[in-house]
């Protein structure tokens, strides 16, 4: 008797990164319902199944897509806008230019032209904060791609409220009307933007609003000296310290860059058994600093890998950043063990999974895991010879050699061709939303 | 009456570089015997021409190839096979490794596949630096590559030579034999591994060797704070203060990495004409350094952007060579406008043409110069929407976007095809290599 099940991903070397690091030199997973039924050696396996869709990948390695823990997807609308200025002098230049283009249109487009680039390189889940987010919900569902996506909320007018003391009606109805299907890829979430635009009230209504509906919160923490000073200035603590103090840092808290914090707050972080996201090319593009990830990752955080905003990095492609995050903490602390390629792959799986909550359902390929699923084309000459995995997906490989993305059982991309979505209607929407900038 | 030409390249937004940036918003370049004929808006221009080739790139970019100052292309038969270690234990690892399949085979093959896979990334010229280097040269003339040649000189014995009282009689037969074609894009050059493993002796004799040949001469410099403090040790002096007191330095030379020097180092590279390669992933990834390319540019050093062997870094590609240059500047400097795109993407192209003595013939587009030229998809989403062209080319482009490459008028690379050689076979032969390691 064989079980009939949906796709069978086939003939490939599959490195499975589950707890036991597991690798099939003639791998096969077996999927069912968005869900992993089986994997292992094909010879083990395959009899026992007949799959309506069979892929096989003729060598290729099979992994776990990749999850981008930060990022503001519509602001591809923007990409390449204003660069190489100081801080004051982009934001004097960006924010303007977002307040005119930002809207459910910029959103949608945006953030699907963004869902386009991040499938294209393996990314299956990605976790999008911006304003107008059910627009940003919207593209995501269209795109097929596992989604966490957070209402951004901040203490000033923006295009989406002008009374500022309106935004958690807004934040209320996001989180009320969010996708509610068992199938759904696309999971609600909260970001406050920073401590210095949300006042501790603020933080306190978003912390207990994630609470009661299950959602996550993120927010943007210690990302510049500037902004260290600043807050020790108007509350007599450091941002990590602050939130403390508010009551804010529990398990289903997320801050994201955290470039400037000392050991005791690394130790109360790890405390409260709350996590971090990590975007190295942002914060060293724009210059704000360099995360301590190994100081993280020994004082058991979870920690997840970011793009950030296409206005800021200008790409979003993890297998980039996998790189960049190793060389930033290799040539900043003078040492080049001081991370190894395997801890990096994990920021952008299990790890990463973790860091935002996730860890049951995605991260690594096992049985009862989702199906997302990424095959990596080895035949080009970069990838020539090949004698260890990990380097190779960190040092060597990056997202084009992506040949397909999977993800919840879906064949959402393969060799150029974007399927959920007409890609190339999509990028001439965001031009035409961009030429308004002109 | 109509010229006869060999290639007309049309229909594209072609940046030139030339001293006056010159844009040609539907541009055409007209190429005749490897050389550039003409360049314009082709409505100006192409009814002069028959040309017996046509490419209507329709709507892509056109700019010229990029330079790679410095690889050790044949190093990519030991990619990844070792990594993440203190350069103690690296050099236990690699040298042994290296000696083991190190000979006229791994040259000749592991420098093909570097080739296909810089020819790809839209490099149209390297400067290489290895032993049996004669058989590097003759990988990049059947790669269709501009190539700097540059014959490997040490003062200890290798599988070059047992004995390194021998060396210069290798040196000088390998100048004697270059090819002497007035056609060929293959010219040599020697480089001298550096102050801790070359006497002053050695670079005496090498210097006088690469003026009498119109040889450049190239080395490694200054590359970790380790190297600076045993070199003051035994000569008593810093390395760039050491060369300077031995007579190395003037126009003719090129020192890279130079990660560790100090402003009166910098006016003296300035004073004598020399020129520097920095290759900021390698530094990263060995965690030996940042150099200070924001001030030998302020001193008006040559400065060229160099990936460093596939052994080291590990991947040869100049778009993300130059992203990552970029960014190591901006957050060490803490600095955002530290480097602008437009300055880093000079290293790639004009600046880095100067840097290794051709800026009469390649790094940008003009009449008389080589038709050295590559094609840039822009249909991506990650290229959407398109702002500036630097910021586009530095920050989200990668190699992988290069549609087409053309060497002295020659289609070498277009869409996923290799065209001088059979560059399956190349690799399945740099596999064969390195299974002699496993």
């Amino acid at each position: 008797m064989t079980e009939k099940v949906d796709l069978i991903v086939k003939n490939g070397t599959v490195l499975s990164f589950d707890e036991n690091d597991s690798r099939f030199a003639n791998g096969a997973v077996v999927i069912k319902d968005g869900v992993i039924v089986d994997i292992g050696e094909q010879f083990d396996i395959l009899d026992g199944y007949e799959a309506k869709d069979v892929i096989d990948v003729d060598g290729d390695l099979i992994m776990p897509g990749l999850i981008n823990g930060h990022t503001h997807a519509a602001m591809s609308a923007l990409r390449g806008y204003s660069d190489d200025l100081p801080l004051d002098q982009w934001l004097e230049q960006v924010i303007p230019a977002e307040n005119k283009i930002m809207g459910k249109e910029m959103v949608y487009w945006g953030t699907l032209v963004s869902a386009a680039e991040m499938i294209r390189s393996g990314i299956t889940t990605v976790c999008d904060a911006y304003f107008f987010e059910e627009d940003a919900v919207r593209a995501f569902v269209k795109s097929g791609m596992r989604a966490v996506c957070a209402q951004g909320v901040v203490d000033f007018p923006t295009p989406q409220w002008e009374d500022p003391e309106t935004k958690f009606e807004i934040v209320e109805k996001f989180l009320e009307s969010f996708p509610k299907d068992e199938e759904s890829t696309v999971y609600p979430a909260l970001f406050v933007h920073a401590p210095y635009t949300a006042s501790p009230e603020t933080y306190h209504r978003a912390r207990d609003l994630a609470s009661k509906s299950g959602a996550r919160l993120f927010t943007h923490l210690a990302e510049t000296e500037g902004e260290v000073e600043d807050i020790k200035k108007k509350y007599g603590r450091t941002p990590v310290r602050h939130l403390e103090n508010e009551g804010v840092l529990n398990e289903n808290f997320t801050a994201v860059h955290v470039n400037w914090v000392d050991e005791q707050e690394i130790e109360i972080l790890s405390g409260y058994g709350s996590s971090v996201v990590v975007c190295p090319g942002s914060g060293a593009k724009l210059a704000a600093g360099v995360a301590p990830v190994t100081s993280f990752i020994n004082a058991g955080i979870p920690v997840g890998l970011g793009t950030d905003g296409p206005a800021s990095n200008n790409r979003q492609d993890l297998f980039y950043e996998m790189d960049i995050l190793a060389k930033l903490q290799k040539v900043t602390s003078k040492d080049p063990t001081s991370i190894k390629a395997k801890t990096v792959l994990a920021t952008a799986l299990f790890l990463g999974a973790e860091a935002v909550g996730m860890e049951d359902r995605i991260g690594c390929l096992k049985k009862g895991m989702a199906a997302d699923i990424i095959i990596v084309d080895l035949t080009r000459p970069h990838a020539a010879p090949l004698f260890d995995y990990p380097s190779h997906l960190v040092y060597s490989a990056r997202g084009f050699d992506v040949k397909t993305s999977i993800i919840n059982g879906r064949v959402v991309y393969h060799w150029g061709k974007v399927y959920p979505f007409d890609e190339p209607g999509a990028i001439a929407r965001l031009f035409e939303i961009g030429n308004q900038l002109r």
